[in-house]
């Protein structure tokens, strides 16, 4: 049961988002813009950085609902599995695999992040502002998987609704539907 | 030295938000509206757990600029130390210590939030949505704490740097100044 009451169909972030919709409003736009925004990382690069930061953070609602949008964007649900089980091994290139790393340590503690983590990245065609975002978009999901937990919110166990919500997040990205967001059924 | 090139008289958070404009938008926006805007907590209080979550993670930059935001607050500066060393025998409210142990539990792992811990919060009088900006003031300052370690920014060790740093936040709050910001000199 959430420390706050929120409604009850309306689990894990979706409550808290309507909870206070003037908190949400510059969340939803800081996501919108990291995850869905002008880059040279492929939308499904971002997400994977979403999905192993969430899965580190053991926050089930965002890594499911994470994990389904890569799903959705690459076009199969095998790298997202590999790179929670295993970035290293995982089918990514090998600039991802550094970004990833990066996202691994910054997870852990800011300053996690060694230079060598980053010249190695570097060296993999990283540019500075594919480790800017790195580091934001980790930094972001350490925010959603504290104020998800944090308020002990929900997580469904359905996979259905992971997939709805997914196919959601993918088609409409991350700013507020009109009239406020409906739980998938 | 930070790892990607930053201004070198914007240390701390100040380049990084001068870096990459529009996700610092929703980033300023949420701060000043979570410690600034509209509350029953005042600006001093929660000014406080900026301090304490960003003391906890260890994040100097962070730590040394709102503990000077809540000692201009307040008016004086024992408050804010006595809080990191032991907000549990600290000069603040019952409620206060109530909601700076929601907090220190929240930066360690949303999950630490404890019924126990909300429901002390409860009893000394707080409300839900005290127990939410708690959190979420959490959320957002370990964000900010990431961000800033995460890129190795440099925290200035003159203490003039936070003396003016924190009259421009107490003074002007989060907002982008016109013309973007000016490091104290």
């Amino acid at each position: 049961m959430p420390h706050i009451p929120l409604p009850e169909h309306l689990p894990g972030i979706t409550g808290l988002l309507e909870y206070r919709l003037d908190t949400a409003l510059p969340i939803r736009d800081l996501t919108q813009i990291l995850l869905r925004g002008e880059s040279s990382l492929t939308q499904g690069e971002r997400e994977l950085i979403a999905t192993l930061v969430s899965s580190r953070n053991c926050t089930n609602f965002c890594e499911a609902a994470h994990t389904k949008a890569a799903d959705l964007l690459l076009g199969e649900s095998e790298t997202a599995r590999l790179v929670k089980q295993n970035f290293e091994t995982a089918p990514v290139s090998d600039k991802m695999k550094a970004l990833l790393n990066i996202a691994a340590l910054a997870q852990i503690n800011g300053k996690s992040v060694t230079t060598e983590a980053v010249e190695r990245a570097r060296l993999a065609g990283a540019t500075d502002l594919e480790i800017h975002d790195t580091v934001l978009i980790t930094a972001l999901f350490c925010l959603y998987n504290k104020y998800v937990d944090g308020l002990a919110t929900v997580a469904p166990s359905d996979p259905a609704f992971y997939q709805t919500l997914g196919e959601r997040i993918v088609g409409r990205g991350y700013t507020r539907p009109p009239g406020g967001f409906v739980a998938p059924k």
